[in-house]
């Protein structure tokens, strides 16, 4: 153990598990758990789980900790370290979490939103390092982003920037729980994905995708997507076409607005793996203003393993 | 004529006519003066004008100048002060526009997109003044956009950001000048909507719209459709509702993903007043992130009248 390595530990606060890890300054985790989020316990409970963890994590260590990060859904004030209503977490309000965990363990603690933490997470240790500014896109369950602007994290008034699953690419498309129309959310978040192979069953029952789940609808996953075009699966593939084509829509829109030509593209897609990249990159060229094509990077997120931890921790780093 | 009163040359360069102004630091125009572009004669000619028009402004006054700022359209490099390519002048390739009058006057100058230009106009002289972040677009011709982002111009990574105009909102749209679909600027450009106007002239015959142009569609402009908006005209109403419809579902989009929810709204729309206005805040309220919807603020353009000149004045204020 070197004295001049740093460490922080990272904490992705999840609605079923809290992820703690004890990272050094370059990026590598020395020593991880995870617990229980309990989050139908109440805020309480959730608190008493991160605190537990953090302890689990620092004993018996001898470790110089510089601080401690958290990852947390929903709205995030990063001066007073709030956490307000996360999605899913029940019963939350508006909770000053950075507070009870700085006083708790006598350390600097910074809180922010997960898909900022991960857009922060791939500029300080990852796919971002050599980047001045880009756009990081998390498909998952929902759709997160986090603008990176001249090495800086783009905030917006109130700390909300970045939303990028609820840019709309069809005003009169299907309706995003967020209450709008046709965002990014409604073709790339996961449940989303699986409805649409689901109504096209009909004209696709020989498509692998089916037969890998015996036609039990239920266990459809993007991973057995994935896996249907690793196969050669035809309906499979094209799929992940029009999934691709259509992030690639809304990120034509993006660098428009924002002369920000780079993105990194992160969450459970690794297993859609270059054709989903390829189809991005290319109806993005393709919708593009001229003169920003040709400074088009598309980039797979390098945080892929404890991407959460990592993007936590990073919240460190960054700050000091 | 106070001594701390500060003077600029605020020049607005367009395709058909260059526009000048002799600017005060609180935004009054003191003198001003415009010229034939003689765009069609090539860049020499377009220069001298500019030389032209500012040597007429300056001469026979003891005005102490502060600098000249030029508003151009097409791509601006704001560090080199280079011109390139701009839509409506011919032949341009790359000029160091900047440059050659800051030698001519030797007065420092300042040169930025028309658009850009516009925004820090707002934010210096008009709308903006006590706003610390807002998006401004300018509808048009073409719809163009700028932002500022607490008191200062979000330029992107080289310039070029505030493209609003191409941020699409419905991908399988309307083909658009950029190549692109579904674009802003296809719902909003002033030619697009005169064409949407015309393609519903059958079932929409009695319209004071048409009967006020004898039927003859050349003569069709905004103008015309806001007059049938005055005398109450039922289509002229649906299409301005419309208009606003799509313009507040992209600014819902933008104030999703940049987190800034002051829009200022200018360009030659004046006309259609509240109507216009009203929908474009109503339909974007709908769209936007509910925790985003109680900051929303819709503001006409203040510098309305010499908007061009201002702008362009501003931008010497800005930098000094």
């Amino acid at each position: 153990m070197s004295k001049n390595i740093k460490y922080a530990v990272g904490v992705d606060l999840g609605g079923t598990f809290i992820k703690f890890g004890l990272v050094t300054s370059d990026g590598k985790i020395v020593k991880k758990t995870f617990l229980d989020s309990k989050a139908n316990e109440g805020p309480e409970k959730v608190i008493k789980q991160i605190k537990r963890g953090i302890k689990d994590l620092l004993d018996k260590s001898d470790y110089k900790i510089t601080g401690i990060g958290i990852g947390a859904p929903g709205v995030i004030s990063i001066k007073r370290g709030t956490v307000e209503n996360p999605p899913n977490l029940p019963g939350w309000g508006k909770i000053h979490l950075g507070k009870i965990i700085s006083k708790e363990f006598k350390l600097d603690t910074f809180v922010e939103n997960d898909a900022n933490a991960a857009a922060i997470g791939e500029m300080i240790f990852g796919a971002g390092k050599k980047l001045n500014s880009f756009l990081m896109i998390t498909l998952g369950t929902g759709v997160g982003g986090g603008i990176i602007f001249e090495r800086k994290l783009f905030r917006g008034e109130t700390g909300a920037a970045g939303e990028i699953g609820h840019l709309s690419i069809d005003y009169k498309g299907d309706k995003c729980n967020c209450g709008s129309f046709g965002c990014i959310e409604v073709y790339a978040g996961n449940s989303y994905l699986i409805n649409r192979v689901v109504k096209e069953y009909e004209s696709n029952k020989s498509s692998l995708i089916f037969s890998l789940v015996n036609n039990n609808f239920d266990s459809l996953t993007p991973k057995v997507i994935s896996d249907a075009v690793i196969q050669g699966d035809q309906f499979a593939n094209s799929i992940i076409q029009q999934l691709g084509n259509h992030i690639g829509y809304a990120l034509a829109s993006v660098a428009n607005l924002m002369d920000i030509t780079s993105i990194i593209i992160g969450g459970g897609v690794a297993g859609f793996g270059e054709k989903l990249f390829d189809s991005i990159e290319l109806s993005m060229r393709e919708r593009v203003l001229k003169s920003l094509q040709p400074r088009i990077k598309i980039l797979p997120a390098k945080l892929s393993n404890d991407a959460g931890i990592k993007g936590a921790s990073s919240l460190v780093f960054y700050k000091n």
